[in-house]
C-alpha cells in the first residue's frame, strides 16, 4: 500500500493517504488512550504550590512526547512565581518543538497546556479524577478533555505520517504551557522574546483547546474578552459588632450593595452607559448563520438545571453568549462568607464582578465607563466611606475571519472525517492567549475544538469520549493536510 | 475596727463598713490580678471545640473558687452539642452556686460567663492574649473585660464580706456559664428547668456582661434584640464559568444584590414597611435622658476610624444605636470571597442580614414584614431563580424600668464609690438570656456594667483597667449593701 502511495506521489496523481492513516489511528486506539492514562495520572494542578513537582514531571513528559516525534525540542524557561507571601518559586518550563524544516511548506504552531483545574475525589466526581476510568467510551479523568487528550491527539496525527512514512504536509511546532489554568503566567513574556526566532517563519497558529456546541463538529472564530473589577468600599478601620455599632456609621456593605445593584437590570440589561453601544452590530449575514448553528436549547437548560433562560430563541441566546457583553457579579472579598450567623459590619469589602468584552469595546474605555459610572452612583449616596474602582484583568476579546482559508480548510477536514459540515461558533469565555498570539505575531489563528460540549471542564466527571479523541485524531491528520493545500 | 461595726450594729446604728471593705480590696489588688492572670491564661474559647478540655478545666476552677466562698456549689449538665457532622461533645457544664439561706434577705442571683472569643497573637495582638499583660495600669488578655474579671470581682465583693466577718447583705446566688460567646447554648433549658427550684427564691437578677459608654460608669437598662435572616436565591444546579454562560441565564447573584439593594436606603432608613411604624415613639424625657449622657462623638468617630456618622449629633446618635432598629448586610454564602479573581457564576447565594430590634417591635411580625416584602421585590424582578427567605434568629429586646428600685440601688453605688451619678445606658447589641430570665422567671434584672467603653470585647487587645477591675470590685460589695435595703 505504501508503495501504491509512493507511486501516486511521484506520478503527480493526487494521492489520498488518509485511509492508511485512518487505519493506523484505528489500530492505535488502545496506545492513546494508554498514553492518555499516564498523563491524567500525573495531577498537573497549577493551582496548588505544592503539587509543582507534579507539574514540573508532566511537563518533562510533554518533552519526552514530543521527542519521539524527532524534531527539536526545548524547554524554555520562564521564570519564577512569586507567591502571596513574597517568596518564589519556579514557573513550569514552556516546551516548544519544531518537525519539519522544509522552507517550501507552511509552517503550523499547534498550542495546547498540560497543566490542569484542582480535582479531589470528595468534590463530587464518581470515580479518582487521576485515574483515567472508562465508562461506557467515555473516558473520565481531570484534564482529559481540558487540554491533554487535544494535546495527545496533535502529537498522534503527526506520529501517524511518520508511522506510515508519510512526508508531513506542514512543518510543525508546538508550543505546550503549564500555566494556563492561572492565567498563562510567563507565556506572554516568552512569546514577545521569541517574535523574531521561534514565531518568525510560523503562518498558522492553532488552538485546540475549546469544545463543540453540540454533537456537530465546530470551528471556533470567536472568544469574548474580558475586564474584571474589584469595587472596594472601605469605611471604619475595623470590623465593628452590629449590635454595638449598627445605626451609628453608614456601612460599607449597604455602599457596595447599592452600586452592585446599578450595574444591570433584573433582565439582564448592563446599565454602565457606552457600554452596549459599543457593540458592534449584529449582521444579517451573522443572523443567518448563528440561525443554521445546530443548539439543542432544551438540553442546554437541562444540563444547566434551570427551566427558564436569559433569551427564549437560540439566536438571541447565543448572540447573548458569543458577541454581547454581559455583568457577572462574581462575590464579595472581606464580608462574612461563612455558613451560620454573624454579627458584623464588615469595615472594608470588595465587589468583584466581570464584563465580557465583545468587538468593538476597548477594555481601556470599559474601564473609564465603569469606574465613572461608579463613582457617580456612589457620589449620589453621599457616603462618607471610600470607594476605589480597579480593573484587574483586560483581556481583549478575539475575532477570526472565517472566510479565511484556515476555516475553508477546517470545514473540508471536519467533511472528510465526519461527513458534515461544522459548525462555525463563538467561546463565551476568554482565551488570552489567541490575542496574545494575534496581537504579537500577526498570525492567523484559528480554533480547532474536539472537546464534546458536555465533558464537564473545571467541573466534577471531567471526561474526554473515545469518539471525539480518536476522530478528533484523525480531524487533525487531515488538517494537516488541508492546511498544506492553502496557497502561500 | 470590727468590734466597733459590731457594737454600732447591736446597737442599731447606721453602720457604714465600707471603708473597711474597700480597704481589704485595696490590700488584695495583686491577688485580684493573679486570679485574673489564671483565668486568663485558660483558652476557654467556647467555638473551638479543640478547645473544649480548656473550657472544661475553665469551668472546674471556676466551681472552685465559687467553692472557696463556702456555699452550695453544683456544676450542672446541660447535655451534648451538636457538630455540624453529626457527632456530639458534652457541652461545659454550669456551674451555679448559693451563698446564704437568710429567708429575711433578698436573693440575688449574679449572671457571668467564662468563656471567650478566639484570639490568636497573630491576628494583631501587641501580647500573648492567654497571658496577662499589665500595661500602664491596663491588663491585656482575652477574656479579660469579657467577662473574666466582672465574675472575679463578683466573686471578690462576697469574698471581702466574709474576709471581714460581715453578715452578707444578701444571699448571693451565682450562674457562670461557659457557652456564651456561641449562643448559649443549653442555658435556656436549664433555665426553664430550674425556674421552680434555684431561681424560685431569686429575687434579682443581676447581669455584668458589658461595658460603661465612657469614663462615668453606667447603669444599663435595655438591649436590642435581634432578627437574622437567610434570603437564598437558587438558579442553576452547579457554578457556572461566566464566561461559557455569562448572557445566558439570570444569575442568581443579580437577583440578590438586588433585593439586599431594597432593605435600606443610602442614609440608613429601613425600607420594609411597617418596621419603623412599630417602634415605641421617642418621648420627651428619653430626649432629656439623652442629652444627659456623656458621650465623646469625636472620641468615638476616632476609635472606629471615621470622618463622618450617620448622625451628627449625640442624641439622634445614641437613639439609633440603641432604641431604633438598623438593618446591617453581614454577607454572602456561596459567592466568590477570596481574594484574587475567579469568573464564577454562583449557582446558589444566601445572603446574610439582620435587623435590630427594639420595643415595641415583635420577631415573628419582623419575619412576616420582611419575608413579604423581599418576596414582593423579587416578583417584580420576574426572575426565574428560586428565592427562599428564613429568620434563623429572633431574639427580642430587653428593656428595664429605670425607675425600679435595682436602679436606685445603682445609683447609690455608684455614687459611694465613684462620687458621681451613673449614665442610664442601653446596649445595641443583644444579650439574649436578660429576655430569657425576664420572661421565664418573671424575676427584675438589672445590668451593672464594670467594663471600659473601650476595653475592645471581641477585638484585638482586649483588656481591663486595674482601676475599673477594682473599683468594680467595690461598686459590687455597694451594691450587695444597696440591694439589702431595697423594701421587701
Amino acid at each position: 500500500m505504501l508503495a501504491v502511495i509512493f507511486l501516486a506521489t511521484i506520478l503527480g496523481i493526487q494521492a489520498h493517504p488518509f485511509d492508511e492513516l485512518h487505519q493506523h489511528v484505528d489500530d492505535h486506539v488502545e496506545d492513546y488512550v494508554e498514553a492518555l492514562r499516564q498523563w491524567v495520572a500525573v495531577e498537573s494542578d497549577s493551582s496548588d504550590v505544592t503539587k509543582r513537582a507534579d507539574l514540573h514531571r508532566m511537563m518533562d513528559m510533554t518533552a519526552e512526547k514530543l521527542k519521539g516525534l524527532g524534531g527539536e525540542v526545548e524547554m524554555v524557561d520562564i521564570g519564577f512565581q512569586e507567591l502571596p507571601d513574597g517568596t518564589t518559586i519556579p514557573l513550569p518550563k514552556v516546551v516548544t518543538a519544531q518537525i519539519g524544516k522544509d522552507s517550501t511548506k507552511h509552517t503550523i504552531c499547534v498550542y495546547g497546556h498540560v497543566d490542569v483545574q484542582p480535582a479531589k475525589k470528595e468534590d463530587g466526581w464518581a470515580t479518582d479524577p487521576y485515574n483515567l476510568t472508562d465508562i461506557n467510551g467515555n473516558l473520565y479523568g481531570r484534564g482529559a478533555s481540558d487540554n491533554k487528550a487535544p494535546v495527545l491527539a496533535w502529537i498522534h496525527a503527526v506520529e501517524a505520517y511518520q508511522a506510515l512514512n508519510l512526508d508531513l504536509p506542514v512543518n510543525v511546532k508546538f508550543v505546550i504551557e503549564g500555566m494556563e489554568e492561572t492565567g498563562s503566567n510567563g507565556l506572554d513574556t516568552m512569546i514577545v522574546a521569541k517574535r523574531d526566532t521561534f514565531f518568525s517563519n510560523v503562518d498558522y497558529i492553532i488552538i485546540s483547546d475549546c469544545g463543540w456546541l453540540s454533537r456537530r463538529p465546530a470551528l471556533t472564530y470567536g472568544t469574548r474578552g474580558n475586564c474584571y473589577f474589584f469595587a472596594e468600599v472601605e469605611g471604619p478601620k475595623q470590623d465593628l459588632h452590629s449590635g454595638v455599632y449598627g445605626g451609628t456609621v453608614i456601612e460599607p456593605m449597604t455602599d457596595l450593595i447599592g452600586i452592585l445593584d446599578s450595574l444591570i437590570s433584573p433582565s439582564g440589561n448592563i446599565l454602565v452607559p457606552g457600554i452596549r453601544e459599543a457593540v458592534a452590530p449584529f449582521s444579517d449575514e451573522e443572523w443567518r448563520m448563528y440561525q443554521d448553528i445546530e443548539f439543542d436549547m432544551e438540553a442546554f437548560k437541562s444540563k444547566i438545571g434551570i427551566d427558564q433562560l436569559m433569551y427564549n430563541n437560540k439566536v438571541d441566546l447565543l448572540a447573548h453568549r458569543w458577541r454581547h457583553p454581559t455583568v457577572s457579579i462574581h462575590g464579595i472579598e472581606g464580608a462574612f462568607s461563612a455558613s451560620g450567623s454573624k454579627t458584623v459590619i464588615p469595615a472594608k469589602v470588595t465587589g468583584k464582578f466581570s464584563i465580557r468584552q465583545v468587538p468593538d469595546m476597548d477594555p481601556a474605555m470599559v474601564k473609564k465607563q465603569v469606574t465613572e459610572y461608579l463613582h457617580s452612583v456612589f457620589a449620589k449616596r453621599k457616603s462618607p466611606n471610600k470607594l476605589k474602582v480597579t480593573m484587574i484583568i483586560g483581556a481583549k476579546p478575539w475575532l477570526a475571519d472565517t472566510k479565511h482559508a484556515l476555516y475553508e480548510a477546517g470545514k473540508a477536514a471536519v467533511k472528510r472525517v465526519f461527513q458534515m459540515e461544522p459548525d462555525l461558533i463563538r467561546e463565551g469565555g476568554t482565551i488570552p492567549i489567541a490575542r496574545t498570539f494575534q496581537d504579537v505575531t500577526g498570525k492567523s489563528i484559528i480554533m480547532l475544538p474536539i472537546g464534546g460540549f458536555d465533558d464537564g471542564l473545571h467541573s466534577q466527571n471531567e471526561k474526554m469520549s473515545r469518539y471525539n479523541y480518536i476522530e478528533g485524531t484523525k480531524l487533525f491528520i487531515s488538517y494537516l493536510h488541508e492546511v498544506a493545500e492553502i496557497k502561500k
